[in-house]
């Protein structure tokens, strides 16, 4: 499954990448949309905001907005894809600002924002970005595309608050993870969901089921993704692993592992996580596999891909579903490709 | 005229004080509107928003949204408030930002939000207040109001990032000094005008006046600031001066300055605005004393007065226009204030 990427959802290992391929015209409006966007932004920062506005992602929230407007193949609509910039942009500008506060070198292969401008123009370039994606929202007929899009940027950040709050804490229970899981990206692809419904004219009942299935498969997605973070093959994946640990993130790995160590083993950890002591990733990973964190984990995932698929059995007939519970094939397919990574590593 | 400060914008020397006393009821209005969105926010971010939506500012830009859509006196417009919420906000998040990036530790006699929460959480915390802003800006029945705001804001931070580049370089003409101000400065005041004349019911002509006024009025104010910024006493303006030398902003009296030094002395200034040599503020305000630096600089400041005027010559029946040139009079007379203190301490 992920060995079929499209060409337009990047090369990567991509847990998408069997519905993406479906997408390539949409990706391809998106692209000229997006570029065409420079043109929107004072003279004087559109080389920077060309830079920010990469082609190169994996375009995960665009997906979601295309698929769950889905007539058909043959034209894209012109809606769908105004708004499927407006999230995309979103969500690079919080990228933008993540880069700063992680201090972050490199991403997708080139120098982050933060790194070619320096931390003050990212700060600013971000809000430019947010500026103008909430710009192109309100290039709708009514306000609600708009006050949508500009309440869940708040719940983003809300949740990105929490995070960095909680960020070096050992008192972080399921609940705050779940919570900032819940804000940080459940809220964007929810609303993804919620906007491609809307725009394509679903009745209240199906963009009502699309945004409940858009939210639990972001949470699914997250969980995955913190997963990966210990579990992953670092050149299969494309990103620096183990960095939730080294940068005290309790997410659910470290959280279920905490549970099953004695004492002094979860004493350790949690000086780790404080930053009091090395982290010690091989160290973690080793105990994780003995105690089986792999499998506790991915239930949840799983637990949140079936919540997700649940929140549209009433719609067996509409034209996104089954491209919608595709995806969910496609994330757990990806679960068990790291899974089968997993065991030859044992 | 700046010493009847009305007690709902503040008890420091203000500019505007005589025009603002009428505006007392809108202002507390304006306060209980901000102090009830604080419920908006995320529950975990509310202690966070509440510290950053204190009310101890100037409020200049809630103020042109209320006297640009003057009636007269009696009851507040809910829509003014929104709006005057919404533009306040906008300025409040560009402030939080600002001070992570000058690494400010007090505003208004407090700590800077970056200072108390972090950095990283203060960046958030901005885009947070941004959000928030234009969702409010959302809850009118076009997407007129949002659309304005939203576009404002990147050119706000276009702005804003012109002059972070510009930082400590000597390649700052005096073109490019206009055009940093019209955009960091010049815009959050045109758009308030335009917004107030607007929500009151003005005919197109009019918001078109309102919106040049509040253009050129903030172009006044900003050069009046970077005045004062050498030129003014520390213990009455309430603020640390002598900054923008310290940090290597090119503002008009040092581009005057510059123009009317010797080759040596200009070499030496030019080093100090690269951080190449440390500053020398007292030598600098003692030469622009000796060059008649303040009159060149005011007479800029009265240039802009006289322009903004000159926007409302064609409309001196309507209700807002007296209100708004008692703006002009109290930044003349705050001009000739300052000029006052300079003349003493020759």
């Amino acid at each position: 499954m992920s060995s079929v990427a499209s060409p337009a959802v990047g090369s990567r290992s991509h847990a998408f990448a069997g519905v993406f391929s479906l997408l390539a015209p949409h990706m391809a409006e998106l692209d000229r949309f997006l570029r065409g966007q420079i043109g929107a932004f004072e003279p004087e920062i559109r080389t920077m905001a060309d830079y920010c506005i990469d082609t190169s992602g994996k375009r995960i929230r665009p997906a979601l907005v295309f698929l769950s407007g889905w007539r058909g193949p043959g034209t894209v609509s012109a809606d769908l894809v105004r708004v499927a910039a407006v999230v995309e942009l979103v969500h690079l500008a919080t990228l933008v600002h993540d880069d700063i506060m992680d201090e972050a070198d490199v991403r997708r292969s080139r120098r982050t924002a933060a790194r070619e401008y320096g931390a003050t123009a990212a700060v600013l370039l971000g809000d430019a970005l947010f500026a103008h994606a909430l710009h192109l929202a309100t290039q709708f007929p009514t306000t609600e595309i708009c006050a949508a899009v500009s309440a869940s940027t708040r719940r983003v950040c809300a949740g990105e608050i929490v995070q960095t709050l909680r960020r070096g804490s050992v008192n972080v229970t399921r609940a705050d993870y779940q919570r900032i899981v819940d804000l940080k990206t459940a809220e964007l692809f929810r609303v993804s969901c919620f906007l491609g419904a809307r725009l394509a004219g679903s009745e209240p009942g199906y963009v009502e089921a699309a945004s409940r299935f858009g939210r639990h498969l972001g949470i699914a997605y997250q969980i995955y993704d913190d997963l990966v973070d210990f579990f992953g093959d670092e050149s299969r994946i494309g990103k620096t692993l183990g960095t939730d640990l080294a940068s005290g993130k309790l997410t659910l790995p470290l959280l279920e592992l905490l549970d099953r160590l004695g004492a002094t083993d979860r004493a350790t950890l949690l000086g780790e996580v404080t930053g009091e002591r090395p982290p010690q990733p091989a160290l973690r990973l080793r105990q994780m596999r003995e105690l089986g964190i792999f499998a506790v984990v991915a239930d949840a995932v799983h637990a949140e891909i079936d919540a997700a698929r649940a929140a549209l059995n009433e719609w067996p007939g509409h034209a996104p579903t089954s491209l919608l519970l595709g995806l969910c094939d496609g994330l757990r397919g990806q679960v068990a490709a790291v899974r089968g990574t997993e065991t030859m590593a044992r």
